[in-house]
């Protein structure tokens, strides 16, 4: 009796049906009192009237003495009125106006005389200088209309209004049930096959910025009934339910099963990439959601589906990230099967305003986390040439991308530490890193794609690095190169060298492999190396295994899923490797033309050339920092 | 010994001033090790590296079999290879790729035999559909720098980088104290020269939006010893101290004299409005600031002096408001001597985005709440032209107020009612309402200044409402008159009527009067039957003493302040007030000819026409609704 389904359910659609239907079933928010001085961000229920005026009494506006008017009519700088002690009332600021008082004269224009009598130089007019009863709020005006979120001045305006605690909509309680027999606790050491769980964590995040709070149940192992019995609870207490992974309609995946027995489903896979296999649906008129277990997946439904209907319950407007035209950097295929959300950098490069796509797999989270923007391409769009105008999502303030540096290239625990560094001055700047190897750096600097890229290029001819490319590449077209370090690039094998690797040549001799991705500077080292050693790559296995990093090779050789893989010392140090070194290389820094005298090159360049920076080099081992942030003369 | 000393110091140089001396004495945030898991807007202290790899180990990406490449090469349409059950292992996603294998086919592309072997039909590429080591996270890899604040992706990074929990910023406790002897708990019943103290509840949930606590003393007296006391006490609890009141140098300001005793004093006296008697100083290196006791004056100094240093202590970028252009309604003259903050109301009335400045008064936070932009006028500005060009901070989202609805004229609870049953319906919109009676309504409709007006204007010569005075007005300009209410307008007078009044004529017997402000249907109204009855105005004790609301008028009159006002029926029931009918009138509402269409004023209509209203009109009482919502033909 298993349940398999899956559509391809619009999305626009999707979350209608899914509102119709709670709609339709006495779906609503809330309410509960709440106190007034504690209320921020909270939402009116209802709308809310003054209880009291405010102020409650006539005051003095002044500092001065409170008078009847009348009294000093005809008073001139000719013909001063005196008013003696029982004609007036010594009053300051906030201070009761008598009841035979009508007005207050500043008691800057007020000469007291030396038997208690007071001398007045102009008539007073009345009612001047008193603060009237009711100036800020009268009892009985509305102070707010319902669905109102409470703003500081708010929480002051009710309280002036005698109003100290008020009916609000209450927070809504959403369970997060995970789930999944390879599923463990993030807290415990993880073997192999394990998978860590962290999404409740990240959902909870989300839930508690939009106005709602989270029970995280314990994760619940593949079985229907154990399933069962944690959503029939959930829905009992909790104002929403979301389960975590097996939305899908595989072997051991049960929330649309589960969802039939206990409730109603709605939508079972929606047209939607990151996240199709989502499942729609209430149990009476709690909503239910099913979200796939990927992170980027789950994130993304999250902010689709969950989200609009958290807004139905908590009743705050829960806004849009703000949108904004950009060019798009390279061509972005999309399948018209689906809308498909893309994770970009955006920076202000020149004139122009870049959206670069990034490599997307939902299950990176930590690629999602250091996206700038989001682009959403429709399910009837094929998707942009490269340059396209482009209409992005932007994750941080549009200034902040407006004066953020933009590097595209190789990459090196460098950049991360000279971020750090930037990090700690006054007027600091996002630093956007797309470890993309070395020509990749060089095209996107050419293209005005980027500010500036990490290259470590050979040239396999002069034996010179960098320098023979940018000769090639700009003929024209102005480019700093600022020197960067040498380092020490090698083979990375087990603490020990238990395969006893000594030299190129052994890589052939039945030994595993990982290399890295085409383009990267590491890679082509490797390739220039073999031919100068008269080694053919195709008897290397694991010659086609590619990881983008530095340290996710040296994670393959740490964890026994290669013997050997080429990369930089400090790589190997970091996981305790043993390293045979091979090459000594140059990686420096390309910085285009127009991005040069802009203060994030500037912050960039003083963090590259500080003590603390070679201070961490020397920590992290294997370079040479000789000459570091030079200008280099390449032209001549 | 009483400091007395007032400077009026640039915003820019006192903030600077600030800065310098906190920052030569050691000033700096604090930290502390929080839970990933539970760090939602926290801020790292440090940069953080990944402590393991995500995945961890190398694992399927698809529902499949595990192979080793090298036994599947050859296989195709024509030649299908036969793998027997020790030469692949059955997958799904997640699960750990055995050691003998380096590829996975997916399981649509296998043919599985009755003797449990499985037929392929095309070679595996060795590391298809692996997902590797490190993919998302490779260990040792920097998550964040320094000063990261934490998203919900970026804490699932974290804890996919096995990073559980980090060192952060701390969350700065500011000790907010309170002094007056005037100075009451909002939560008492009030007597005539009590002040409730609230201006704690505002301050505390402006610092918590900021990223910061709160410990709020109890009221202080003026009494130098024991501020002095609860000042020490601050310091050595906080990480900045906030005093409210007593910041001026009058006969009870201590604030200065006490900070000088326990520290350092910076400055005292700032050249901005509101917020002059402000001062600026240190403890140690714990931040000191005396705020003034107006709720709008203190808001403005905690925006300018406090949100800028608690941006240091918690490291947060804290945004100031974005800022848009728009042109100014009306003449704004504005000093030289101080930077000025005034609070406006925004909206887009036909094409342009217009902001119309509100009467100011440092008291009237309930005015405050209601605006939606804030216009700062520079110190060395004189202010602005009617329709200048002019750049606001906007308190809502653009799109909000581009969507607001713009109600400027005579007041009437049926506005708030219309306002509160809109609220209710699913597109709603904000409606900002100001109150400046119904010749005001007029001529901001006329000057494409509001989108629709309150009025209710008697044509002394025909006595007919409001259609002369359009016929007079708009001779060329289309606008639209629907009708609203039958309103009853009366004398308010104390419960049981103590003055026996009965008609106008007694309003010159020594009887106190509270009026209503110029060009207001009420007072224009008064002076008609004042008129019809021979009464000269001068006569009237109190004809001078002006109120902006009804229920203002009628607060007065329940206070005892004065003996009778004029206004509706409605103000005087909220009251418990006796009422003397004198006048049935129309109160209409006037609607520009480009809004008429436009979405807010469909929800308008709606709301007006609908039963709800008409139930809520009843319980109010002295209200007529016949025809109500039509449009009325007024052209003719």
């Amino acid at each position: 009796m298993k349940y398999e389904y899956l559509t391809n359910t619009p999305v626009a659609q999707a979350i209608g049906m899914l509102k119709e239907q709670l709609t339709a079933n006495g779906f609503c928010y809330k309410t509960e009192t709440v106190k007034t001085a504690d209320s921020l961000h909270r939402v009116t229920a209802t709308a809310v009237y003054a209880k009291r005026s405010s102020p409650h009494y006539c005051s003095s506006a002044m500092d001065g003495i409170a008078v009847l008017a009348e009294n000093t009519f005809g008073a001139s700088e000719a013909n001063p009125v005196t008013l003696n002690s029982d004609q007036f009332v010594r009053v300051d600021t906030g201070d009761v106006i008598p009841s035979n008082a009508d007005s207050v004269i500043m008691i800057e224009n007020v000469i007291e005389n030396k038997d208690g009598s007071v001398s007045i130089y102009a008539a007073a007019v009345p009612w001047q200088h008193i603060r009237q009863i009711g100036e800020d709020v009268s009892m009985g005006d509305m102070l707010a209309p319902s669905f109102t979120e409470l703003t500081p001045s708010l929480i002051g305006a009710f309280m002036a209004g005698g109003v100290l605690s008020f009916e609000a909509v209450r927070r809504p309680v959403c369970a997060i049930i995970p789930t999944g027999d390879e599923i463990v606790s993030a807290e415990t050491t993880l073997e192999d096959g394990d998978i860590p769980e962290y999404n409740s964590a990240i959902f909870s995040a989300m839930l508690k910025q939009w106005g709602a709070d989270s029970i995280i149940y314990e994760t619940v192992p593949d079985h229907i009934e154990l399933l069962k019995k944690a959503v029939t609870d959930a829905a009992e207490k909790a104002d929403c339910v979301l389960v975590i992974a097996g939305s899908s309609a595989g072997r051991d995946d049960y929330t649309a099963t589960v969802l039939n027995e206990c409730g109603s489903l709605v939508c079972h896979g929606v047209a939607m990439k990151p996240g199709k296999p989502t499942i729609l649906g209430r149990i009476g008129n709690v909503p239910f959601f099913g979200l796939p277990g990927y992170p980027v997946s789950g994130i993304t439904v999250m902010n689709t589906f969950v989200k609009p209907i958290i807004a139905l319950l908590t009743k705050r407007i829960l806004t849009e990230l703000p949108t904004e035209s950009a060019i798009l950097s390279g061509k972005l295929i999309s399948s018209l099967k689906y809308e498909e959300s893309v994770r970009c950098r955006a920076a202000k490069i020149g004139d122009d305003f870049i959206a670069v796509p990034m490599r997307t797999s939902a299950g990176l989270v930590s690629g999602y986390s250091k996206s700038s923007a989001l682009l959403n391409v429709a399910q009837n769009c094929e998707g942009y040439e490269n340059e396209s105008e482009i209409q992005i999502a932007l994750r941080y303030p549009k200034w902040q991308l407006d004066t953020a540096l933009m590097i595209v290239g190789s990459h090196d625990p460098l950049l991360d530490e000279v971020y750090d560094l930037m990090r700690k001055q006054e007027n600091s700047c996002l630093v956007m890193s797309s470890h993309v190897g070395s020509m990749g750096g060089i095209m996107a600097v050419k293209r005005n794609q980027a500010h500036m890229g990490g290259i470590h290029l050979l040239d396999e001819e002069s034996g010179i690095y960098n320098i023979p490319y940018l000769k090639k590449m700009f003929l024209t077209q102005k480019v700093y190169l600022i020197r960067g370090v040498g380092r020490l690039q090698g083979l990375i094998v087990k603490k020990g060298n238990p395969k006893n690797v000594t030299c190129l040549e052994q890589l052939s001799g039945g030994i595993s492999y990982v290399n890295r991705q085409k383009g990267s500077g590491t890679r082509i080292l490797l390739d220039y190396l073999l031919n100068r050693n008269h080694i053919d790559s195709s008897t290397i296995y694991g010659y086609e295994r590619e990881e983008y990093t530095h340290t996710a090779v040296a994670a393959m050789v740490a964890s026994d899923s290669a013997d050997v893989g080429m990369g930089i010392y400090s790589a190997a140090k970091i996981y305790d490797l043993d390293f045979i070194p091979l090459w000594n290389e140059h990686y420096d820094l390309l910085v285009s033309e127009n991005a040069f005298d802009q203060p994030y090159v500037k912050l960039f360049l003083d963090a590259l050339r500080s003590h603390e920076l070679k201070d961490r080099l020397t920590q992290l081992g294997g370079y040479t920092v000789d000459g570091i942030g030079e200008i280099i003369n390449w032209s001549e």
